[in-house]
């Protein structure tokens, strides 16, 4: 029999309706004191505990004269060894027309919960994400599964708890529109509490599943506002912070539009190794702790190591070399890189997922943008079309304009200097005056981004021969115009998110650039650098390192890379 | 026309023959001094610069007039914008039939090279790994693409410089044994000199193609010194010890037995991932920098962070389980740990790649064991099929014993209490006493893993059910048993290369337990863990780490984890 009442709020499968919230949980109890305070306390304590345990024992005496009553008694509750459910485990994914009329069983979150009366109580399951499926229970007479007081009891158990639950699969009367299985409603016959959820949640799953309402960020990034702007918070559930969210990771993390953007990084990642491995590139793992800071000192984590010093790595740049020099053609690594700088934006982190590469160059440098652009074009496509429910998910949170790519598979490179040509030409009055041998500044990207958009209608370019001075001292100047270098940005709706290049391959030039640096090729970290290149012939090579989570955030037009790391770090964040 | 005077040495294609070797490089000079002495070094600097430039020129005067006569002189020399080589490139591994008496173009590495009086030489050329060729070039009169000139200074460059060269492929007369590509050989007609090698090599490739000579570790593991007496080591071929090797990384990792390794390494980290995907799981980076020392304190970097402390992850433990409590129903992820231990032995590292996982128990932890097992017996056949050549030729270097599966695809399990019942029956008259309730120590490991390997015919086993006192806090008691815990380790030849088991999942009974082994709950670290566990209702879960660098070492049967990470990390050991 379908029920009756199917939930009826016609919302967004993906956003959960409203429910009760509060602040982060109470703490345990404060730990004991010591000495004499220490005895007070266990005699107190054992007080406390006979108390409790009479107390136990008259109200399992009343559940007991209650359970005699209860036809069902053996059908809910908490989990324990004797209570079983002996049908097929189902996922609601697989959910189809040929378990109509079969009993199942699913192991779910409680996503909400309704009564119905005293008899009836509708009760939405979550499984894997956001496979949300109407659970159905009504109260029988003697020798049917259900009693009244089952139903009491599933009606109160707390949002977020996980239950084991045997059902009956039925058509519903009519789609459960607020559920993404509506084709089919689990009438209950057995829920088993596994794990309870507290109470009170600190985030609650309707405010984890809306946008963030504040970034708390010293620079929010041009544009944020307007960006939240248009996101739908509704008026019962108020959007939780960032450090909200942050701070409540278990949910946080349940949130459909969370679970989302995690499956288009790991999709990133996947799609950035399968292009580089069909192309014979090796994967190897450079180290985090190294000797010496390596490119110049700044910016970077230093650690006792016993009685040494050591540094945590800024990027895998004289790994990837090295590998280059012991005779890997192409080589790729993904793993953390860690950045001591006090930048509070959306854009950085102290612990970031680089995907980086380093290859021979046979010709031209060009080879190497040539397989980065490869690549990242690979990446967008493979998104367009591997995780395209996804990112529809994830637009119904954060809105964002699809990610334009270059039509005809062609790529728009520019020069830094074309590029800061466009600027002073047709860039707002401020960079009139802009140089092409000074870097730029965020800002400017991100005006030149909009610029070259209207120009050339994409949101990925790439700026190649970046001025010398803007550069490391392993960059390969042109062998043209020693001002520039053979190295390039790429970017996304005008922010950078990968830098690269050709590198030095000769020790004796890479010294001497060292030293034009004003720095010392005999300094520790570079000296250890100088010594791998010149112990053997290393051929030309470049290449280029990716910002795993710039990636997925501005391809998403997310309002902070804090969205989509697993577990951000930034200046003001070590936790959880 | 082949060439009469093939390399005749029948070596094993895998072990380059012996060449000159020297300490390492030499450094580059000293920095100038301050103040005065910098005015004065100045000075002199301009003279010596002055007197270079001069010099130079000589030299350059003289070069001209000799290459005024050689009929050769634009086919070889250093490469530079002028110096062409139209032909199409081609790489060893695809060299065939249809090459014959064509002209190509190759980029490789001077392996080694032979006059053969003033008018012929022999050089053998290595590119990708192991690729070799024999090329072979030869003066010819005028008109001819080799002068006397040419061939000189081609048997004269360094050994391991990388070259451009254009050549005729031609079939020789017998098959060059000391070559992998043996049934052609390269007609050089241009040779460019793309990257120099020094002139000594601070690690030869004959000594890096040789296993190491000495460990230099505390303790150098029982029966390495019967491990290395097999290998074979040329009279001509000192071995070079493990320092030498990793002091000197390209040359390290040009060797063919170290590409076959890092081959390896690579191939278990992609039937790990591609197992696990394939069964659902979700890949995730946890953070390395983290608030509290998670596990206890002990062994554990700590380091300036900003205005407060932070330490490196000891393993991704607690953020797996926040995944789980996250709604991901099976994670894993690859990434460094850290470990501040000061042991210096062949198995440990202070920063090492973990191959991680965790998922949610339906009904037994045993599931969670047989993804385990399912996922090694999955690597170790995939070595087997996938990764033939590269074993094998690793074993010419290492020898080893075909590493043994239990028969008929069935796990072999013991508890901990049966293997310390086996010990103490078969095992050495020193374990008969061990105990049920205490841990076993890695000689104890041996000794089992031997007496296993006997009974059950298999290098790979698991043991289950550890005591309470060997394991975690979040390790979940037997319920049958609180002696024991639901935790197991798994076994390479007698060697620990996993740990895991189930975790406490309810946070009254984590805390119960934390409290139980002296530990305080709201203790930095144990309280944010905690929190989260009890934020929301977690389902049951289990899981395991695995030393990726361990499963390699072991399955080989090599001497040390440090032969197999990329850039390994001890306590002696942050460099290069």
């Amino acid at each position: 029999m379908a029920s009756e009442q199917p939930n009826e709020t016609p919302t967004n499968p993906a956003i959960p309706a409203p429910s009760a919230e509060a602040g982060p949980c109470d703490e345990a109890a404060a730990p004991s004191k010591k000495g004499a305070k220490k005895a007070e306390a266990k005699a107190k304590k054992e007080a406390e505990k006979a108390r409790k345990a009479a107390e136990r024992e008259a109200a399992a005496a009343a559940t007991a004269a209650v359970a005699a009553e209860d036809h069902a008694k053996d059908n809910y509750g908490e989990i324990t060894k004797d209570k079983k459910i002996e049908a097929e485990t189902m996922h609601l994914r697989d959910l189809g027309e040929e378990y109509i009329g079969k009993s199942i069983k699913l192991r779910a979150w409680i996503q909400n919960s309704r009564m119905q009366g005293a008899k009836m109580a509708f009760v939405e399951l979550r499984e894997e994400g956001s496979w949300t499926v109407q659970g159905v229970v009504a109260a029988s007479p003697e020798g049917k599964p259900v009693s009244r007081q089952m139903v009491k009891w599933i009606g109160g158990l707390n949002l977020e708890s996980f239950v084991a639950v045997e059902a009956t699969v039925q058509k519903p009367l009519e789609p459960v529109k607020s559920c993404k299985v509506s084709g089919y409603e689990l009438h209950l016959t057995k829920v088993y509490l596994v794990a309870p959820a507290p109470e009170m949640l600190g985030l609650g799953l309707a405010a984890a599943s809306r946008a963030v309402g504040k970034l708390d960020d010293e620079e929010v990034g041009e544009g944020l506002e307007a960006k939240l702007e248009g996101v739908s918070i509704t008026e019962t559930t108020p959007a939780a912070s960032l450090a909200t969210h942050l701070n409540n990771p278990a949910m946080h993390k349940r949130a459909p539009v969370s679970q989302a953007i995690a499956d288009i990084r790991i999709a990133v990642e996947d799609l950035f190794c399968e292009y580089l491995k069909e192309r014979r590139f090796k994967k190897f793992h450079p180290p985090s702790l190294i000797a010496a800071a390596s490119e110049g000192g700044a910016n970077v984590f230093r650690l006792p190591y016993f009685e040494k010093e050591c540094f945590l790595a800024q990027s895998p740049q004289f790994y990837k070399q090295f590998e280059i020099a012991g005779g890997r053609k192409r080589v790729y690594c993904v793993g953390p890189v860690f950045r001591a700088e006090n930048s509070n934006t959306p854009r950085h982190m102290t612990e970031f997922i680089g995907l980086d590469l380093e290859m021979e160059i046979e010709e031209h440098y060009h080879e190497v943008m040539h397989m980065l652009e490869g690549v990242l074009l690979h990446i967008f496509k493979g998104l367009a079309t591997n995780c395209r429910e996804e990112i529809d998910l994830v637009r119904t949170v954060y809105p964002s304009e699809e990610f334009l790519l270059p039509e005809g598979g062609k790529e728009i490179r520019l020069t830094f200097a074309e590029g800061q040509a466009l600027l002073r030409a047709e860039g707002p009055s401020e960079y009139a005056n802009v140089r092409d041998d000074e870097d730029m500044s965020t800002a400017q990207e991100k005006a030149l981004g909009a610029l070259i958009r209207k120009k050339y209608n994409t949101d990925f370019y790439v700026l190649d021969k970046f001025p010398t001075d803007a550069r490391p001292f392993y960059a390969m100047p042109d062998p043209e115009n020693p001002e520039v270098t053979n190295a390039y940005d790429f970017f996304m709706r005008g922010q950078e998110i990968l830098s690269g290049g050709q590198r030095l391959h000769l020790s004796h030039e890479l010294e001497k650039t060292i030293r034009s640096k004003g720095l010392d090729p005999n300094q520790p970290g570079l000296k250890e650098y100088c010594e791998v290149l010149k112990s053997v012939g290393c051929p030309p090579h470049g290449g280029g390192g990716i910002g795993l989570d710039r990636v997925v955030a501005w391809y998403l037009n997310l309002p902070s890379v804090q969205l989509v790391a697993d577990y951000p770090r930034t200046p003001k964040r070590l936790s959880p």
